[in-house]
């Protein structure tokens, strides 16, 4: 028995899962703390995001301190995290989080680096080690699996890697944490979407005071 | 005391509220029964309207025949017409509507055309009046407002004029029933929205089995 591929993401309510591309902040990291453009971009992605923010296991997994609020939203972010046996991601939202996870990153499991860059698994304390896939997403996928046993595998981003793995077919489910919040640009979570293949059926849909979770499965068609 | 300003249509959960641009095919009404990008159209629009078409409200509301389903999504449409004292639409809706609509037109009140075109008001068998306002969006919304009395004016659509009121600082608030539905391509509901100026708040948010219904009140900032 193997684990279902998902991705849970939030996204606001005009589609965009962060705010503009960060291309041209990653590309000057030197001058990147004192960029307002991140500051503005960690403005926006926090609204996005606000809703997990108060969460007590937010604050457990990122070792903020005791406390936080307990209850169903609580839960559904508890599940999410309990349920990975590993973690896929791109190379972008791996050289973003190498600057800004604490040094016990979130993942507490193997996460799989899609990246044409070569290097050695980087093993953090906690018990999360990131390995450098070089060969597609197909690979870093069966690695991941492997990898999870019978939890599931999570496609953890940026957008452009979830819409690879969305558009080949190998998504089973995902969630959305649908925030009450316009953004207007930025990077559209479904954009370049293959529209003709992939037929959607509602798993789950659960409102909470800030959000609404959407879970759908994923057809091939 | 004075009802709402409001808006309520259907979105695919990537955001668009209609498939593709409607602007060739209007454009070309000798040929428009054989155009198969109509058909297309219809096609696609179809998917994002399918929650409603089996409610008994709306094969009543349309005189489709007896029958349809009935329950908490038929309460949702029901109310949502029953809120409405006055619509107010765009000129290209209006175009394709003024092809499309029965004789008894489905609003069943008046509707204000915000138009550039002069024409004499237009009466239908079994309530609806469509006026056609030459002096822009704010007259318009005078007009439907002083027509609904305590009612709620519904801004109808397009989306290009949606946005315009929403842009005005003039819905209060507005309803999305998310199909689960990926488009890739077409007319995007919030698409030149002037995010900096609006926050939304979640009113409600309704699972039912074939879409989610939300609702949103909308604050200018």
């Amino acid at each position: 028995m193997t684990g279902k591929v998902f991705f849970s993401v939030s996204m606001s309510l005009d589609g965009f899962s962060a705010p503009e591309s960060m291309e041209g902040i990653l590309a000057t990291p030197e001058q990147r703390e004192q960029d307002p453009r991140l500051q503005h971009w960690m403005a926006q992605w926090m609204k996005l995001q606000a809703w997990a923010f108060p969460l007590r296991f937010f604050r457990e997994n990122l070792k903020l301190g005791e406390g936080g609020e307990e209850g169903r939203e609580n839960d559904v972010a508890r599940e999410t995290f309990e349920r990975t046996g590993a973690s896929v991601m791109g190379k972008r939202m791996f050289d973003l989080g190498e600057r800004s996870w604490p040094e016990e990153a979130p993942f507490h499991t193997p996460v799989f680096v899609v990246t044409h860059t070569e290097r050695d698994p980087w093993e953090r304390p906690g018990g999360t080690t990131f390995h450098f896939v070089n060969d597609g997403i197909e690979h870093a996928l069966d690695q991941a699996r492997e990898a999870a046993g019978e939890r599931d595998v999570r496609i953890a981003g940026g957008s452009a890697t979830i819409l690879q793995y969305l558009n080949a077919g190998l998504v089973d489910e995902f969630s959305i944490a649908l925030s009450p919040v316009l953004f207007g640009a930025g990077t559209r979570l479904f954009d370049g979407v293959d529209a003709s293949r992939i037929a959607l059926e509602p798993v789950r849909s659960e409102p909470s005071s800030r959000v609404t979770h959407l879970t759908y499965a994923v057809r091939s068609c």
